[in-house]
């Protein structure tokens, strides 16, 4: 029998930590805050963004907003970047992507300073994260770990394939399942046997973009599926992998939705958690 | 047959090149330069950096050299780099590793500016790669890719195992494999069945400081295995593979010593005739 696994529930549980963290941090003088910052008007940046502020909200931390119009130029965006940087009640700044075409987002990104780097997208950030020293981590990736933690699946010696090595989860979640102990194997676009690669795995993690990519000939029986792709479709939400396939060949899998997607925010939370003590620290540090 | 790949060769051919360009750079006005430091007496250190310096001499480059006692403290060091860091004739800074215990290496490291960071060590260089942008690449990782291309093996779709996860050798070595296009498994000292991640790859490259760990068990026929191991045994040197039990199963295989050993150096000396060129560009971009 395939298990679902229930992102939902896990994600509430981060979610419900993270709050009672806040209240103990907010009686001890300090309230964590994020700053989201929205250009232009893409309709599915302003949901995201709308549900964030909404779980920060929720989380008892501050709500720090800013939107600007579709057509701000680089130094615009810069401008309220270097704001929310020397502002000491936002602990955390996530720069909504995509970005309106004439904005240069790496280099607007590489503005948020690494303390205050909720999304864990800098260079300096990815720095840290290679070289395993104490940083911000991208949320998705973080979201995973977390799912497969919270499920008890051991991750030192296992085989883990990651399909996809896009820079926001197949990168960063290789190396952190990498400094866990994991045998991780990575496949893409350019892999010329990609079932051989996930078959050999005891958990496979789909994150390519490609709707209904994975499936039966895919997994070997029993491994554990984490489908990280999000589509519209004409039927709802569907993801990388074809998930009714899979039944009765996986131990366990994640739905779409309700599987990586609420662990996304959750760990958004988190990091502002994070981000909030780290900052705290340095603020001590320079005092 | 196995063919034993040259890699003494391939690296004399580099560094040729190297010089012919660093003539036509004086002709135009700048020689780069390299700046070694040596802290204490370690004699393997010593043998490297003379090594170094030779190369650079070789190439027609300026050698700038600093040897500072086995109990300089971290501010002596510092201000070496710093200095160093300021001078303009300075292409490349090279601090010597391993350093003496009472040193935090890794902050003496993130002193080196990111574009003199030959030995792509720095956290700044690490965040470059890992996003895919312009930056100095370590010296090892970077001489197992120029062997492979330098050989004709196709890296897009190829399926390569890393053995071994060390910040100098496996963790870049597997980025630059990725963006190259190839399919890469990375096993270490938690991987629990090692010749089934081995002997599904086209290649195996081996960086894991355990003399002989790899066999003919590991190896499937006509594979290409990369030893970057290096140890002194009473018989000579020897690598990470049992070479000779490779003879007739694999197709390729790089010889110890003569084999990746002389690329780093190579690889040394390419770096710090890009460094001379990105800190020429900055310098202009300043002016």
């Amino acid at each position: 029998m395939t298990t679902t696994i229930d992102g939902s529930r896990i994600a509430r549980r981060i979610r419900a930590r993270v709050a009672e963290e806040v209240a103990a941090a907010a009686e001890a003088g300090t309230v964590p805050g994020l700053a989201t910052v929205l250009v232009g008007d893409d309709p599915a940046s302003a949901v995201y963004v709308a549900a964030k502020r909404r779980a920060v909200r929720e989380a008892g931390m501050r709500d720090f907003h800013r939107k600007l119009p579709g057509q701000a130029t680089q130094e615009d965006v810069a401008a309220v970047i270097d704001e929310l940087a020397a502002d000491p009640r936002v602990s955390g700044i996530l720069l909504q992507l995509p970005l309106p075409r004439q904005l240069d987002a790496a280099t607007l990104i590489d503005r948020i300073p690494v303390t205050k780097d909720v999304d864990g997208l800098t260079t300096a950030s990815a720095g840290l994260l290679a070289r395993g020293e104490r940083g911000l981590r991208p949320c998705t990736p973080s979201g995973v770990i977390e799912l497969l933690d919270a499920e008890g699946i051991a991750l030192k010696g296992a085989r883990v394939a990651v399909v996809g090595w896009g820079a926001l989860v197949g990168r960063p979640l290789a190396q952190l399942l990498l400094r866990r102990g994991a045998t991780v194997s990575i496949a893409h676009e350019h892999t010329t046997d990609l079932p051989a690669v996930t078959r050999a795995a005891d958990i496979v993690v789909v994150a390519t973009g490609v709707r209904g990519l994975v499936g039966s000939e895919h997994v070997a029986p029993g491994a554990v599926v984490i489908d990280v792709g999000i589509h519209r479709t004409p039927h709802g939400l569907a993801g990388d992998v074809r998930s009714a396939e899979l039944d009765g060949i996986a131990d366990r899998i994640t739905p779409v939705p309700g599987g990586v997607g609420p662990m996304t925010i959750a760990m958004l939370m988190v990091n502002t958690l994070r981000a909030a003590r780290w900052g705290a620290e340095r603020e001590i540090v320079a005092a």
